[in-house]
């Protein structure tokens, strides 16, 4: 157990299930000091909440922020940020039909086994609402390290991949377009594929590529909390994620050490960068990449066979209004994510240096 | 800092460099009252150890462990198990072409940012050598808990690829062969395109797949601990690892819902297993399965440019007995660092059940 | 930073200022399937709370928690716990006459000098308003391990102490009167010394003993976490704590080994226990029991010389309605510290059987 | 399980049984680049050896580190330090006596009923001999934050108590006696008392005080990992250690506020220190001091009552060369514990300041 806070000094507690009164979360470690800007913070909230275009789900929550403590006149203090989401679409009848049932590819039948019991609210704790909290969070964590630039994309909806080395992207173009590709003719194709997807009553994946930039040389803690493999576990904490690798990536394996080795310029950094910016674990100046894989979303509006409690399979439809694809939507929990990890090493950093 | 230590209950912390006097490590949290088998803990040693074949640095070293404290009477007794591997083969002045120099895609480099000084001798803290000491934790692990079967393989060396699915392969073949594919004839091909890249004095990267059976139902701790999130954190914390994958990985970035879901049979286990054994980061007692992805080797035997310390671009010829590919050592590597986190993940569950 | 969160299984995390929105948590841990008893979390709330008598601060603050998840039809479900506690007492302008001033033994100095910025209202984190939450957690500690008794009282006021052994104390009789020492006549003496060093316009400081029965045999972790190390520095965390003693403590430090030692009976029990139930930082059954010394409230109503931001020492007279004594407002706050300590090494004690 | 770490950031972990292999530790998160002073490692280490005088135990260990990572060219490098002592004084026939025995007021009892197995070789991993990887790690610290003083002297042996406050004391003359008393009267008698219990074959407790002097302001971890609850925790998890006060402490609990409060001076000093150099759990700036109580040992060289694992009450005399009194050996490692903790926590504070 204990399992729900993330990060050493820059620390994110996170509670609540997604029908229950409220979500919301503890920051602990966060500088003092900080002026806020809390329009960037809703903006972020706003990146991530349900409705906000033709090809996410159409549930309706404005999930705004409430600060309790940890904030005086507009700045941080140094204490815990305690904040709270209220769940305003709390209609449990909505889920009476999955009370005892476990649906496929769903968290239901492994909580229950778990913990003996379950909130079978639209997922409880299992669901995605959770993560309205980390995209808090992380864009707390933005604004302390301003410096450092994070920009999420996305770089596949089922199988159509955004080709483009990311070196020839505009990130400017990711918000000009509702499922968040900064190549607009691939953009189209994707957003045509979810519509098409979305009415079939089925769902697909997808991939989020992230480009860190700007940051500091020396972030990361070898042996085992080197900065990538701090990303993958933030990354692999979220909903429907599959996969995660930084620079050549699985692509690397095939290659020759002569091709892969990136050379130095005498400047300390390196003509290629197949490392994605990190070296044994520690960041050297470069551009931080990496990719994240989402699997379809596991409800499809389709009939289907599902477990119920006495063991019996029975026929179950999907309702309610979910994310044909979860990738528009997931670009700023992933950013919030890397945001968090940065934070934190960027705050493990400082008590190194003599 | 602080980041030398990995696990919960089942907790290891490792120190030692490559050519340092010894290296080892502290076992924190073993349960009390297991008989260990120490020709076991020798095996799996000896499944990492250089010199052991023809494609493999020849370096030769006995890699043999002295523990010093919480095994009485041949039991562990529930106190820290302090344990060192001495490093029989300190050849200094082997390393003295590298006092000054950075070499390309190693972490020389980042070391000497990050900590202002850097133990220059063959890679220092950041060699490959510090896992050592995983596999006498995670070779202790396996018989905390010998019920989990963890059966790790190579499954690409370069662009040669394994690919009929795990469960056609038989596991008892893996040690027939020194690549350690369970595939005869694709272990053929792989073993000679290691030794055609050995002679070119280059080397290629590869990718293993581990398969962890018998995993009892609950395993994993939701949100931010999720299994697969800390297996991944696991293996990305191996030296040279590039990407983590599970079940349908990023294979299933591309599928729709209703092909990825899971249906389920009617005792709970599941027609397909795209989930990898883990839903909502839970273990729901199918098979868990992943692969990880590792780069070329950084050194090779050719001449390559290289960073000084003082910012001039020099020639350096890479010397040495080093391994031309990482994967067939790295075998044992993956399996201990999963049976860390199965074995600290089964104590973490032990205290729920109320 | 991040020193806001107390325990590693059962774990709690407080967020929260004293005339903030709200304080807070979020217990992390708690095992599902638990039946919680509303009423007595609020009873234990209600022990704690303000102007509950005369000789308390006559603050009003119903201190009504509210519980925001983790909870389902009545029963814990195992996710996290999150609650708050609106503070209905937002008086700023009470404490505008500090808000450059740091008074003598408060912490406004410290938190101003450690992180720059202040919430200057009625000491903002620093206020024990905070404790309130670890009340909450604490009832529900209590309730997860229901076997074990946690008995505390007042033992001193100022030089008035009780001079009976615990054993010949009815427990029952702790809440009879208001300053909660189970001795009527020392009672009466104690509420006589309050009300005056009240009348005074003074303070006074005291002790508090607390008595742990029915506690199993093996908890805790040498050699770092013995159960009387965490024991103290879970008292020592309380406000206004200046020191912890257990078994015989400072006595025991003048007496001699064979007066000390405690002799065996054959049951395993001993005849003396001047260990207080624990040997080598493990419970051996016995009961635990300790001394938590409190110092005297730092506002007194009286004209005192305190410092203000410029360097300037200034007059300044004490307003408000605070404690004369803090020690009967403070037995739940140390039940509820030690509840947290025994429920999370009870967690613990579990993974340990193999 | 997992309770031998201690810190945070510059963390600690121990292992080690008093008659196995050898014991020794890791320390991880010192900062690099530090040159480390291997003679006042060992000075330290030699005030807590025994034998090295005559009111202290006779057995003959030397006591020598040896340093197996983390340091090159005489300076830390960031990385773990691994070291170890080697047991060379291994005669396990001593405890053959003593196998099937709990001695009364030891760990014998307790371990094996936590456990299931016990290593009864002279206390195993309870015994003191622990303290010696304590001591080591709190040189190192030491030498990180040499700013910072660090003195720890015996106050009180048995029923004799040094009156005098430590202002009015030379601490160089703490070590000028073999007690570690730096009032040469009072050591006199100390002295005088340690060799009459020996003789009689008895053992007596005492009081060490620590006066910690130089500490940044800012240094504390509110609301659970206060300063001082920190240091408490630190001192009780040194063997025999039954109780903690600072500051004012026990006393102070008997004070009205208008005498305890420490009125500034403009410079923000106060002119009292009752509050022991801490408000509110965080430095300021003051001298932190602190009172440490030690029970007497409880090996006594006069035959008492044991319990055999049958249940029966047997004779049994105690025998070997133990201390009359722990109190002038433990100086050291008061002084380590407090180390450690000081220069965690200044390794905390500066990842604070913004």
């Amino acid at each position: 157990m204990a399992g729900n806070s993330f990060g050493k000094l820059f620390k994110l507690t996170t509670f609540g299930e997604s029908h229950g009164v409220a979500i919301g979360g503890i920051i602990d470690g966060c500088p003092a000091g900080i002026t806020l800007d809390f329009d960037k913070i809703q903006a972020e909230m706003n990146r991530r909440k349900p409705g906000q275009s033709a090809i996410v789900t159409q549930r309706k929550e404005p999930d705004t922020v409430e600060f309790l403590s940890g904030i005086f006149e507009g700045k941080t203090t140094g204490t815990p940020i305690g904040f709270t989401i209220h769940n305003t679409n709390q209609k449990s009848k909505d889920y009476s039909h999955i009370k005892d049932v476990y649906r496929p590819s769903h968290a239901d039948y492994t909580y229950e086994k778990k913990y003996g019991v379950r909130d079978y609210r639209g997922g409880g704790r299992s669901s995605a609402r959770e993560t309205a909290s980390r995209v808090v969070a992380g864009a707390i964590a933005k604004q302390v390290f301003p410096n450092i630039k994070i920009n999420a994309f996305t770089s596949s909806v089922g199988t159509i991949h955004l080709e483009k080395p990311y070196q020839e992207l505009d990130f400017a173009k990711t918000e000009s377009n509702v499922v968040r590709c900064p190549d607009p003719a691939t953009a189209e194709r994707m957003i045509s594929r979810i519509k098409d997807i979305k009415k079939e009553g089925n769902t697909v994946g997808g991939v989020i590529t992230c480009v860190i930039q700007n940051v500091p040389i020396g972030l990361g803690e070898p042996v085992f909390d080197k900065l990538h493999a701090e990303l993958g576990k933030a990354m692999l904490s979220i909903n429907a994620v599959k996969g995660f690798e930084y620079g050549s990536g699985f692509k690397g394996a095939e290659m020759t050490g002569t091709a892969h080795n990136d050379l130095f310029n005498s400047d300390g950094s390196t003509k290629s960068n197949h490392s994605g910016g990190i070296q044994g674990g520690i960041s050297n100046g470069m551009d931080i990449y990496f990719k994240v894989a989402f699997k379809p979303v596991a409800t499809v509006i389709q009939k289907q066979d599902a477990l119920d409690s006495s063991g019996e399979i029975v026929a179950m439809q999907g309702k309610g209004r979910h994310d044909p694809c979860v990738v528009p939507r997931a670009i700023p929990i992933v950013e919030a994510m890397a945001a968090l990890v940065l934070a934190d090493y960027s705050l493990l950093r400082k008590q190194e240096q003599h």
